[in-house]
């Protein structure tokens, strides 16, 4: 099968890739659509040291199990089911897991990938594969709903001008409508502009010139270090800043102030499938025209080219159709 | 009177400094006892850039107002209690404030302070002065409780052998029984092995000797850049680290386990005197030998070289007394 490979040289288009083996309560994907994402940047730079088929944001039809011949996404955890972690309620953070496309479980960039049966979701109907593609970090959004209590009288700061931060910017908006948008890039703050979104461009990352203490909760989507002193310089004494994105990179910084404002910094990473799902089939969230590049898998270097490319939103591989 | 003061060359004492003159709302209290804090040894180190007469830990007998003549200790921050911080019932954060023997406002190292009246608690009848010292430290020991839901399964760490490690310790202890104390000092963590407590030496800062993941809440009262990584490599998957010494050095760390684990850092300062002083009143908390070096205000030089030295728990002023 084609599949893109991270190797110790960098990526690598392989035309005759052996396709996957699913393990025990596994099945076999057959790859539509998969969306390269900031993580994806971070491994192909070294980040984890993963090696194999990278993608873990996909679209596919399922070829075994329950779902056979349906159209699923997946959640990227391969836990274990039966550690005190996963027995806790915690699945998502087992010891043992692996991860799609990202730790040790080979991805999505791929005509074929070996899921974990329980860890499919059927696409309903009046999603389309594009819209589909954005489960998983829409998932992430709204997970930021399930570790902080957000009022609607809640000033929120959004950091980072990006996929997720649009995304967040809309699943906060269900709650609250004082939603101010932080971003570098005057091409990708007009999106959120159009929503209603009040944007403030920074051209450049002195916080001194930010407002101070004026958000009650402060969301950081920028994927840089220097996301959270500014997060720290917006929020409100005894205020919460979510850490969405990680950061491969060592931060350098006071934390003085984290104690002195009693601040709350609550690291956030993957969220409900099925809450997101939802929310596309029912046009909460609207992730239409986000897809600004597609590419076949063979033409990995002009993808991942134009992922870095700050005036892209997303970059999708066109992998399959359901009538291949 | 006689104090010690904090100029740009160090630390004096002053044989015959003025007396401070209450500003509206503030009355004189005469200073019995003051014990010096960490936060102190920072201050003398230039954290903060302050300058005047140091010392916010103490306990003294009111001259003037409601409680005068009566054994008081009180609150650090003076709040303006008028502007949108302080009417949103986060005094302790108002952006006016000034802090006693912090920022911008003289402190108790001397034989008479100024206090905000609604600052002052009165200390109950059956607890010693020595006892009310520890009011301010063991009442941002109960700000844990607060901020933090723990429950009595919870493993709890505490990183750190020193006074607010001790009373933290002892807070927790009313809701769980599983409380693990990681310090450097084998002579200080002899205390917490005699109140049941497991305790762990680190003669090493390397985290990866330490249990991986083990607890549910990690409190860091290190005051050393070393807590939070350590901290960070304790505390389980969605647990909470207690953030409770300010650090004035810069950190450089990686974050991105706070994202992967999704962990919660929670900045925590102040806290709830009344609670303190009840429990001190009631004998739910031992703080009895714990001031192991006394001194009067000329002793200003082997007070401070004492507080530094790592087998001392908490050193005291020595100042006046109710006869005076
Ligand atoms: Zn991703
Ligand atoms: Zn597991
Ligand atoms: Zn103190
Ligand atoms: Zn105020």
């Amino acid at each position: 099968m084609r599949a893109i490979t991270l190797e110790s040289d960098g990526l690598h288009y392989q035309a005759s890739h052996a396709e996957p083996t699913p393990a025990e309560g596994e099945v076999l994907v057959q790859v539509l659509q998969a969306g390269i994402c900031e993580t994806d940047l971070q491994l192909a730079q070294g980040y984890m040291g993963f090696r194999g088929i990278l993608g873990h944001e996909f679209v596919g039809i399922a070829q075994a199990g329950t779902h056979a011949g349906r159209r699923v996404v997946g959640e990227i955890n391969c836990n274990c089911r039966v550690c005190p972690t996963c027995q806790a309620g915690r699945p998502t953070h087992c010891p043992h897991r692996t991860v799609i496309g990202i730790d040790r479980h080979d991805g999505a960039f791929a005509q074929s990938v070996a899921i974990p049966e329980h860890n499919l979701h059927v696409v309903p109907e009046g999603v389309t594969d594009d819209q589909a593609l954005f489960t998983e970090p829409l998932a992430a959004a709204f997970e930021i709903l399930q570790q902080v209590a957000i009022e609607s009288t809640d000033r929120i700061a959004i950091l980072g001008d990006g996929r997720l931060g649009y995304l967040s910017a809309q699943v906060l908006s269900s709650v609250t409508d004082r939603i101010t948008v932080f971003g570098k890039h005057g091409v990708k703050l007009l999106r959120f502009g159009h929503r209603g979104y009040e944007v403030v461009q920074i051209p450049s990352t002195d916080p001194v010139e930010l407002p101070h203490h004026k958000f009650d909760v402060v969301v950081d989507c920028t994927g840089s270090t220097t996301g959270l002193p500014m997060a720290i310089h917006l929020v409100r004494p005894r205020g919460t800043v979510v850490l969405k994105t990680t950061v491969a990179d060592r931060h350098e910084l006071s934390l003085a102030s984290i104690v002195i404002d009693e601040i709350s910094v609550v690291g956030s990473r993957c969220g409900p499938f099925a809450t997101a799902l939802d929310a596309l089939a029912g046009g909460q969230v609207d992730v239409d025209g986000l897809i600004t590049d597609r590419y076949s898998l063979d033409q990995v270097n002009p993808a991942f080219a134009s992922a870095v490319n700050p005036n892209s939103f997303k970059v999708v591989f066109e992998i399959g159709s359901a009538s291949d």
